[in-house]
This record gives C-alpha cells, sequence and structure tokens, in this order.
C-alpha cells in the first residue's frame, strides 16, 4: 500500500504524517525522531528570540537529514503599558506565594517579545523548506520572502473563513484544526465569536471551500482516527497528544501521569495561561487565574507574566501551576520513544487498510 | 453492497441511518419518509402529554408499517414556585413588547409538565418496539417494563461516563452526540461541567469503553462523514439538521432559509430558550435573554416560559424569535423531500463506497 498523495510529495516525506508543533512541549529530538521515521517533525520557535530560533534550528538539523517545518507564531505583538499588567502580576505573586513558590526578583516586568518578523531571515538563511504557522498569517512580505526562497508554506485555520484566507494570501496548505485539539487555538480573525468547530464539521466544509490541501488536526491518535481523516478529505493528519507522553518530549513527569488517565471530558479551554485560548486539562493554576475574576491581558502579555511561575513548578514536578495542554482524546498515551508512537501508527494503519 | 450489520439487525432496517427526533421540527410525516426508505424515522414526544402522545404515534402508524421509534426525554421536573420564574416572565413580556408581539393573556403560569413516566404505559399499549430518549436515562421499573414487551432502548451520550451509565442500566444502544449536533445536548451527569467533546474524540473513546452498538450523532450530513463514522467505531448514524430543511419539516420559512445560508461558525450552545444547553444559529432572542443577565430557570421551565412568544414568532415567519437549532455542519440544505435527502445520502453512499 502506497501512503503517496499531494501531501507527501510536496512534503518530501514517506507518510503525510505531521507531528504537531508544541512550543515547551516538542524538542529537537522529537522533531528530528519523527522526521526520521518518515513523517513530518515540528520545531517549535513561535515567539522565541532570534539567537534561540537558530540554535533550536542547528540542534534539529544535527538530529535528521530530513526536512522539518519550523513552526512560527503569526499573532501581532498588543500595545500596552507596565500599569495595565499590575492586576494580573499582583495575583500571580498571591498565588506562587499561596503555593509556596518565591518569586522575589522575578522578572514580571519590561518583557522584550518577539514574532515572526525577527525570525523569517534566519529561515531563509537556515535554508528551512518548510515553514508552518499558526496565531495569524505571515505578513505578506514575509510570504513573498520565503516563497522566493522555495519555501513551503504551512497555515492554520479554525474555521472556513480563516482557511479561505490563508488560500487568499497564497498559502501552500493548511492544517485545519478541530475544538478537539490540544494546547493553543489557531484563530485569527477576531471580529466574531471564537470558532468551537468539530473536526467531522470543520474538515469537510474546509475541504469544500479551498483548493489546496489539507491537514486534519485535533483527536487524531490511532489508525482509525488517520482513516477518518483521509474519508473527509484530509491529505494528511496532525498528531500532537499522542507525542507528549514520550521521551522525547519535555513535558514533566506529572503532566504525563496527568495525561495517561485523562478522561475525554478533562480539558477545557482557557485564556488563563497565556492571554490565548488554548486546550489543556483542568489544574488549580487555571481555576485560580480564572475565578479571580480580573482581566487577562492578551498574548503574549500574559505567557511572559506567567512563565516564572509555570518554571518554577515544573522545576518542582508541579502539575497544579503549569499548563498541561491537551487534546480530547488524551488518555492512555504510555511512555514510549516518539519513533515508537510514530511506527505504531504506521504499522496499524497498514495492518488495518492495506 | 450490504449495508447489513449489528445496527440494522436490531433496528430491522435496511440502512443503519436515524432521523434525529427533533421535538418542534420532525414530524410524523418525516419519520414515516425515512421508515419507509429503509432507514429509522423518529418521532419526537418529549415532554408532551399522554394524548398528544397518542395522537402522534397513531398518525406516524398511519403513514408507514416500518418500525419507528418514538423518543421521550428522561429528564426530572424540578420543584419550583411561581415567584421563581417571575423575573423571567418580566423579562419575555419587554421581549414580546419590544418585538410587537403581545402576551396580553398568555399563559406563562402554572404550567403542567410532564416526562417519560407519563408515556410509557401508552408506548407499551401501542406496541412500540424501538425507544429512543435523551437528557437522561429511563428509570428502571420503564426500563424493565418496556424490556419486558420487547422493546429496544437507545439511549445518548455526550460523554464516556454517560454512555457507561446507559449500559449499566441495560440500554441497547446509545446514540454518541458529538459537539457538532444540532439541538439539545444530550447531557445528563450533572456533577461535571458541560461535556464539549467533538464527535473524533468521543466516538473512539465511547466505543472503546462499551459492548453495545454505538450511532455516531453530530456532523453527519453526507457519504464521507457517514464513512468516516464507520470508520471511527459506529455502527450506525444519526442525521438531524440535513432534514430541516425538508418539506416534512416543521420549520418556518426563515429559519430553513437561514440554515440553508449558515457558516461552519453561526451556530452556538445556549441555555436561553429551554433552560438547556442546545445548538443553534445565533439569533436575537438569543442574544436579549443571555445578555439581560438574568437567572435561566431550567428546563422544562424555561422551554414554557418561551414558548408563546416562539409560536407567536413562527406564525410571523419571525427566525429573531424562535429557536433555530443547527448543528455545525448546517448549510447548503436545500428543500427536499425527506426522502430525497434519504436516498441521496444511501446512494452517494453506494456510489463511493460500493
Amino acid at each position: 500500500m502506497s501512503w503517496n498523495n499531494i501531501v507527501t510529495d510536496i512534503l518530501k516525506v514517506d507518510y503525510p504524517i505531521i507531528q504537531a508543533p508544541m512550543l515547551g512541549v516538542s524538542t529537537p529530538e522529537m522533531a528530528a525522531a519523527v522526521s526520521n521515521a518518515g513523517g513530518l517533525g515540528s520545531l517549535s520557535v513561535g515567539g522565541l528570540s532570534p539567537a534561540a530560533t537558530r540554535q533550536l534550528i542547528h540542534k534539529t538539523k544535527s538530529l535528521t537529514e530530513k526536512p522539518f517545518a519550523v513552526n512560527l507564531f503569526a499573532h501581532q505583538i498588543p500595545a500596552y503599558t507596565e500599569d495595565d499588567l499590575e492586576p494580573m502580576r499582583t495575583l500571580l505573586l498571591q498565588l506562587a506565594n499561596k503555593r509556596g513558590y518565591d518569586l522575589t526578583g522575578a522578572d514580571l516586568a519590561n518583557f522584550r517579545f518577539y514574532n515572526h518578523l525577527n525570525q523569517i531571515d534566519i529561515l531563509i538563511e537556515e535554508k528551512i523548506s518548510l515553514v508552518s504557522f499558526t496565531f495569524g498569517c505571515l505578513d505578506s512580505g514575509s510570504i513573498q520572502a520565503l516563497k522566493q526562497n522555495a519555501c513551503t508554506l504551512i497555515g492554520t485555520a479554525t474555521c472556513v473563513e480563516e482557511a479561505l484566507f490563508l488560500q487568499q494570501q497564497n498559502i501552500d496548505m493548511i492544517v485545519v484544526q478541530g475544538i478537539e485539539a490540544g494546547g493553543h487555538r489557531g484563530t485569527f480573525l477576531e471580529d466574531m465569536p471564537l470558532p468551537q468547530v468539530g473536526l467531522f464539521s470543520l474538515l469537510p466544509q474546509v475541504k469544500n471551500a479551498v483548493r489546496i490541501p489539507c491537514i486534519a488536526a485535533g483527536g487524531i491518535n490511532s489508525a482509525e482516527t488517520i482513516k477518518a481523516a483521509f474519508e473527509l478529505g484530509a491529505g494528511g493528519v496532525q498528531v500532537g497528544t499522542a507525542f507528549i507522553g514520550t521521551k522525547e518530549s519535555q513535558a514533566i513527569a506529572s503532566y504525563k501521569a496527568k495525561l495517561n488517565k485523562a478522561k475525554d471530558t478533562d480539558t477545557t479551554l482557557t485564556k488563563a495561561f497565556s492571554g490565548r485560548w488554548a486546550r489543556g486539562i483542568r489544574n488549580e493554576m487555571m481555576h485560580e487565574i480564572e475565578q479571580a475574576g480580573i482581566h487577562i491581558p492578551s498574548y503574549p502579555l500574559q505567557n511572559s507574566l506567567t512563565a516564572t511561575l509555570r518554571k518554577l513548578a515544573q522545576q518542582n514536578n508541579d502539575s497544579e501551576y503549569t499548563s498541561l495542554w491537551a487534546g480530547q482524546s488524551a488518555g492512555k498515551t504510555g511512555l514510549m520513544h516518539t519513533k515508537e508512537v510514530f511506527r505504531n501508527l504506521v504499522e496499524q494503519y497498514e495492518a488495518l487498510y492495506r
């Protein structure tokens, strides 16, 4: 049986299976393992500094000679004053204190923010051939520059209107993110309520609306879900949560343990950690921030404000005070190597459908 | 190609395709048309009086000799005082006035409520062989009585825990309702946040958890979505929104028109119309009730309170002041006969997958 289709042709991979970029969870090791196994690994560099971006690219290149995608955040950086952040800063200091973490001297002000505009030149210099992005659409200058350097562009849409927008901007492929997906919503058209469309409804409607290939994201964790995504018109699939439990994942042990026993209803959408809607397993930090009833600064402000507390929690293997991104098909992920998770998907698919 | 499987065997139908019960939209004519075409039609009698229940059953029987399901609401009737309803009553009178409807003398008090307990005897007397239900699980006495009369029972679940509960109560089959589905959520376990699981995540997890057949509901409107549901483990599918636009539907013309041009993001969950979470196209009545910020009485109280205003709106073909239940795959439904919608699904499926 052949997996070849337009997506494998464009991505130059054996299998149209993409490892979802998961900033803070995925690693160069994870991306390289998936690319080496014949899929497409994704390196997350969204919002990172130019130096960190280049370093992670070099690291990934040292682990694979296969193509991998570099994933950017195409968000705007909002105007703000330090005063705007004060109520949340106060709350976070209270929460840290309550939980026994010392934020004295922690960096909760004067942030330096980056977005894709600080990274495009590096991607071109590093001859990255596949660039994916979320939280928006790259600006036309960046699109043009990357295209002139033979780069394939993969956007993220959470509704038909966003997919049409990406196609109009000359993007080559669309990750269609169902409401099932873990982590941040890719939503970027802001004059509407947050799209919360299930993949069963979203994928066929996007497929019917656009000419470019669609990658299904959200709930994909088995041969059957891959097959169903193909039936609904996907040319490929993106798998995230199933890789969070792997040895190549940065997720702390207590996060992996919660993920492994997560039920279908254990996740929810929240803005508490980052200021952008994202799906994760409910925990105390989410609850405390939401029920405080104070304004949550928008992304990336809130993300930077909570970063130190999340980092301290991670150092203490404390799953109550860091984000536990997960999709609605978390559960029973086990602790395997990335390569095994990937091979299991491929082999189970081939066993069932060849 | 044969459609035969455990679901067609149990339901004694040619195709494992169920027309979703849609109280206020579906009709005896719709149910009979689907049953006559080889699927399973569903007659909605949830919350209706014994007399109305019997009359609708007789009507449906007069239109088909095939089996059809009778759908009950298995909710509890909450204790309340007339005073509890006063703020909402006042708001509804204001809204009616604003919209130009006269509620003087309308029946907004002293309601008489029914649930499945008032209907079981009738179903047995009428020798109904298929009983489906939602909003809860039938009580054990009713289950026993129906089973003793050779009745097959079909419950509704919106999460794994509800599915396991239904199986434990000796229910024969489960409609697995993804977040995509239009109309009321079948949710009935109340010690958790509202389950909002996409069908892509929900169906495989329910399938893996239970031994009894699963029917996929939410977003099913094409050969491809039927096939995908089978791949995810469904033994059958339930189709709702695709039948709302038919000639056998009770939906008013302006509702059908809105449905026909609905986008993937046009629906939302609301308690405004009935006091229970349900998915429908956004409109003015939904908005006004939600933004008023007053307590929405629980089902069926709110449902009875809004009934007169909704009825007046329907008489005036006013889609802004009645519920516009629809799933996330509304759109392009057209105005056909129920039979045509059903035959199109079957024929397109057979053309693609035989």
